[in-house]
């Protein structure tokens, strides 16, 4: 099959040394030939460089190194020139736009790596990966990505697959002896190994909280009375962070005003209003956003002020606190000069962290409380875990099609019913490595990708 | 000499699908190989790429692909590796920490460039031109970036110094016979080749105003009465101009907000408050403001409205505002449904452009204007125009040492002093292309550059 030629710029946009537009397909070698003046690129070996001058229509726009990479020796198995020229917004617009003119058609986003897909390099939630490395700001985030890349996530579904396929060529064995209502497998044996295929199906939806917010940060409530410190305990935490990023040159990072990376995983810190009894209507809304923040947040830290708080107060605020499901951390603040035994008994709970976010005291065990709370009694990061909001989406949809198998089962439903189903859930399945694939689910899927890749 | 080994990120920051981070120097080959996993990268011939994995202390951080220049065929005329990873900030973050540990040094800004020079790959105009050619927003600038990137002020330079080191050696020689009182050169035809030498000079210095406003923009200030409409002007005038920007996909340009391209030369067009009597203090600040504009500007385009002015008012205006040397450019506004004879019969002056940026009709005219009040007379923007500050400024201080000896031959000063003249300006020129040059001179000349280039 014929495949047009697409050109993108590939490195981030912007003014910097280098520049990189990359080419892909049938035409490559043709189309950027025709820009790139020195050697002939259609007769030069895979992976080399080449230096020339780029020229379009007798104007020289750049010099350049070409790097050519031939079919199927390439990130998208494609022919790919690759021309390095300065790193000039201006000259790299020029670029395009000869290219253009000369044939090539402008990629669209991700559209590098979905051809890569489609030609074989690896499957869709591989694919996938790609993206979520780019877009990695953490340790754990980058580990998750780089893992799913390698196919961690993918040989899950495979194995998940496999074990459905086995179920399903029994039953498609029974339907096909209909007329003999012969049962190949019994029913209880089937039951079982559903019931197996769901574990893991669920295993894998649980780690997806975990997953989602080892990827894109782990959302933190800070919440607490007026006064009790939490901005101070903010920028205690946060303070220690801005110097460690600081110290190292070369990159420039996105703002982190207010996330933190402990251990390498993101949490995405959120200052509330002080709650407290609301005495008038603008109170009271600033305590229903507290609130709001505190039932979106995957964890709340409760902050008070142990000079300020008794113990009865204490209580009533974390109940006032604990309506959703987020774990909680509980922040006895101003407790320097204290003795931690006295203050434990003066407010009756062992799980109280006191600390002085002023003295930058205990904020060390506070990040340590942070990360069990993400973990959950794991000791570090799992290498696999899903990450991806559809992938978990598609694992619900198989998950209905195992229980509706089940109960069909149960049911003693025709088999053809419970035949549908475990297709059904073989297809949601497919969905997640692209065994299964439409044009839309592919678009929706690239469309995310930055242009370039 | 053993050089050390610089790394830095070569692509602007930021997300993307690919960055480039550039190692430099003897132990490049050493210190990437460290991190890099695939093939032995010292091993590889020049101008070829690899495939492989990038692994810090047991951790993958990134697939890579890694290009191999051998010395001196590379861009520093060093050893180079460039690996090109995922366009990540965390990766480029974590490979350059990486590199660093294993060795490298940060590269300080324009380093790979100036060891460009310092290894003979170009003189110092030229690697002046390479950041110019980045930075460069407009065909003009661009143009004259790669002239100069190619050795067209050089070479006007190398020529200016081959007639002084001629005149120079005339007069060494008299020197070493000044027993004799010998005259070799008439003084005559010396203070003729002075004079053709200073003449040259001078050509650079008044063809660098043009330069000037051709890299960085030329300042247009638009001032008139209030309501003579001049916003609708300026947006007539950009709207246009963002039409033909917005088509064209993939790049991000920096705010058009006041800029306007018109044949390759950049426009900085700057809005004016209206001018007229002023009545209070504040409406005298306004006028000052825009007065201040004017002297700054490097053209005036002065907007009345020809439905509510007569001639009286225009020449009073032109008076006020033709304070400066720049060039005045009249417009007469909302002209449209009249003849043009009528209105130059009413305002008596056939200079003066009617149009109407309400109806967008003349636009083209004005902009034919604009691009000829650069100009000045040419037909096009000159290959080779000194545009940077650095060289005005030597060429000023050579204007005046080639003074001093001019006046130095004229009083009959001894040839020493006229010597010394002519070596200091022989100096002068020589920081141009860096023939002579200091630390503190190449410090200020690559701290302007970008970092990785």
């Amino acid at each position: 099959m014929q495949s047009d030629t697409i050109v993108a710029l590939s490195t981030p946009p912007g003014i910097g040394g280098l520049a990189v537009i990359r080419l892909s397909g049938d035409g490559a070698f043709d189309i950027a030939g025709k820009l790139f003046h020195g050697k002939n690129l259609s007769q030069q070996i895979s992976h080399t460089v080449h230096f020339g001058k780029l020229i379009f229509q007798n104007e020289e726009l750049d010099e350049a190194v070409a790097t050519i990479y031939k079919a199927p020796h390439s990130y998208t198995k494609e022919n790919v020139v690759e021309l390095s020229c300065h790193g000039s917004p201006y000259i790299v617009q020029r670029v395009l736009e000869a290219l253009i003119r000369l044939g090539a058609r402008p990629a669209d986003a991700g559209e590098f790596t979905m051809r890569a897909f489609l030609n074989g390099r690896f499957d869709l939630a591989q694919a996938e990966a790609v993206a979520d490395l780019i877009a990695a700001n953490s340790d754990a985030s980058h580990k998750l990505a780089l893992s799913q890349m390698r196919g961690g996530v993918s040989n899950q579904i495979k194995q998940l697959r496999e074990e459905l396929v086995h179920f399903a060529s029994l039953l498609e064995l029974e339907l096909d002896f209909a007329e003999e209502d012969v049962e190949f497998a019994d029913r209880r044996q089937m039951t079982l190994l559903l019931d197996n295929i769901l574990s893991s199906v669920r295993n894998m939806l649980d780690a997806f909280r975990l997953g989602n917010a080892l990827k894109n940060g782990v959302t933190t409530v800070i919440a607490g009375r007026p006064n009790a410190g939490k901005s101070t305990l903010l920028n205690a935490l946060l303070n220690e962070e801005r110097a460690i990023v600081s110290a190292i040159a070369g990159t420039t990072r996105d703002t982190i005003e207010e996330t933190l990376n402990v251990d390498g995983i993101l949490f995405r810190l959120v200052d509330t209003a002080g709650i407290r009894e609301a005495e008038d209507e603008i109170e009271k809304l600033g305590v229903h956003r507290t609130m709001q923040a505190v039932q979106q947040s995957a964890i709340v830290v409760y902050t008070f002020d142990v000079t300020n708080m008794n113990s009865e107060d204490v209580a009533h605020d974390i109940t006032q606190l604990a309506s959703g499901d987020a774990p909680m951390i509980l922040v006895g603040n101003k407790s320097d000069g204290r003795s931690v035994g006295e203050l434990q008994r003066q407010f009756g709970r062992p799980d109280i962290l006191f600390l002085s976010a002023k003295e930058k005291q205990g904020i060390d065990a506070l990040k340590a409380k942070l990360t069990d709370a993400v973990l959950q009694g794991r000791t570090h990061v799992p290498d696999t875990l899903v990450t991806n909001a559809r992938h978990n989406e598609a694992l619900r949809r198989s998950e209905t099609f195992l229980l509706d198998a089940r109960a069909a089962i149960a049911s003693s439903t025709s088999k053809e019913l419970i035949a549908l189903d475990i297709r059904s859930a073989l297809q949601a399945l497919g969905e997640i490595v692209g065994a299964v694939s439409t044009d839309d689910l592919l678009d929706n899927v690239f469309s995310k990708f930055c242009i370039g890749k």
